[in-house]
């Protein structure tokens, strides 16, 4: 099946995606197995063997809220630093900033809410609270030379709200990058978005001020969705696209254990729509199928089982 | 989540998508397990009273090599006939048409190949040999008034030859077209297509002078493509989408349990881009949980594995 898929070009999608590996930090952090820090790192290493030159590496939060993630400094002192390979962290406040910045980190990242009952959840603040949180992390960062991505989640939909209103998550995503954060991702936290509604949110972000090309998309398959999701958003001019090696991570606030869109089922795309990305799909998919022995369940990946019965 | 997915509409998109329901003859052939007749009589029963009014009941194919459909006519002498309800049923030659139509059938189907080598595997024919096999039942089967469906397979891909001239697919089922068959499934029954790909193959259909209102798509979630694919085909104008309730039937072909499209994972988004197809979602979920139960294996479909949990 090496030939496969034919590559068939459409010349209204982008030429070239960036994949912004998320395997790593929003992978892990939710998986329910503790990972030791140098299979971790091995991963890392793996991942950028593979291609892949975006991978968001680890999160500097408090150990107390994401135990998974406590080892964030000795995780970083282990990678080794490639030209071209780029280790974003997320860092959700100043002590969070002030321990990446100690680490050598150049690119950071903060995780806002676009919903009322998911910034009072997660913390513990109205929705305008949270910038108040944010702003001196981001001011900061921006101040010391670091680049920012800001992460608006819940953005087509949470749990308890049910549908959002396209402008309320694009005024979050614009009060973001008006601190000077670089790149807006729009997380689909729960998977409830469907394609038209992806662009009914970049319109809104578009009205907002914010371009086409500051924004990533960030969908997890819960309902399968997500592909098509990406595909409706490449139709719009989106070249920066989430996913998460193997589909790790499952999502806290949905009752189903498919989280991330799998970098492999993206790459698949990409490559019959020739669009080019830098990952070899074989090698990915031989490090989703390892790091699944560590986490001792299978890939929810669609090819991650295809191939890995293949071979 | 009842008020989810948010439904936005792309004007570019179909108003309306009949869905063309496979589960019971395409997902319960591909299944190893043997279905009671009762048990598949109450699943057709139930996948209508969920709204599903084109449904492909069983197949009139030899019980030799089909031993899971052996009980064709007792499970359609089962079958509550309702106005509206539209039951085809496959028919490999002529032998198979008389039983079709002693049992009361109206609307039959015929399964080609697009390429050489499945013919050879699947019907011991050449590429050009299987139409003489196919053209005694399709018009005899027009002559006495009945609908004939035409299936090509392998469309996109096949695992010994790789990828398939969109062409060569197109004059396959052009032929059967120009035989009197009034609809062309067009089959990735190895589930490698690609959007572009998709688009590709249309346009060859178009130039073999088969327009899209005949047209079908019929996608394998193997890879995990076959919703972005529906997506594209439905910004061609393709209105008729095969599905199989709860994502049934493997493939005897390609590595992987992941078979057909889900009808769930459809239905969140025709639901989502507000394009009406009379399906009640939670109903189906009910359905295909039942049946994987009697399946002893649970639902490869997102939206089961979510929503099933959910309740």
């Amino acid at each position: 099946m090496s030939s496969l898929p034919t590559t068939v070009r459409d010349p209204e999608l982008p030429g070239r995606v960036e994949i912004y590996e998320v395997g790593p930090r929003d992978g892990l952090q939710n998986e329910s197995a503790v990972i030791p820090v140098e299979v971790k790192a091995e991963f890392l290493d793996r991942l950028a063997d593979a291609g892949l030159r975006t991978l968001e590496a680890t999160s500097f939060v408090h150990p107390k809220w994401v135990p998974q993630l406590a080892d964030a400094a000795d995780l970083l002192a282990r990678l080794e630093r490639r030209d071209g390979l780029d280790y974003p962290v997320l860092t959700p406040n100043e002590r969070g900033l002030d321990r990446a910045i100690e680490a050598g980190c150049d690119h950071v990242a903060v995780f806002a809410s676009a919903t009322e009952t998911f910034a009072k959840r997660n913390l513990n603040r109205t929705l305008d609270e949270q910038f108040a949180m944010f702003e001196p992390t981001v001011t900061r960062a921006v101040r010391e030379g670091l680049r920012v991505r800001a992460y608006v989640s819940m953005v087509f939909g949470d749990p308890w709200e049910g549908g959002v209103d396209p402008d309320q998550a694009a005024a979050v995503g614009a009060r973001l990058m008006e601190m000077g954060c670089d790149q807006l991702s729009l997380g689909d936290t729960i998977g409830v978005a469907t394609p038209a509604h992806v662009g009914a949110v970049l319109d809104a972000c578009d009205a907002r001020g914010v371009g086409i090309d500051r924004i990533a998309v960030h969908f997890h398959d819960t309902y399968g969705q997500a592909l098509a999701n990406t595909l409706a958003a490449l139709r719009r001019g989106v070249t920066t696209v989430d996913a998460s090696a193997g589909g790790l991570g499952g999502c806290p606030y949905a009752g189903s254990a498919t989280g991330n869109l799998a970098t492999e089922d993206l790459v698949w795309m990409l490559d019959g729509l020739g669009i080019s990305h830098g990952v070899d799909l074989r090698a990915l998919v031989g490090t989703s199928t390892w790091m699944a022995g560590h986490l001792g369940r299978p890939s929810p990946s669609r090819v991650v089982t295809a191939l890995a019965q293949d071979s």
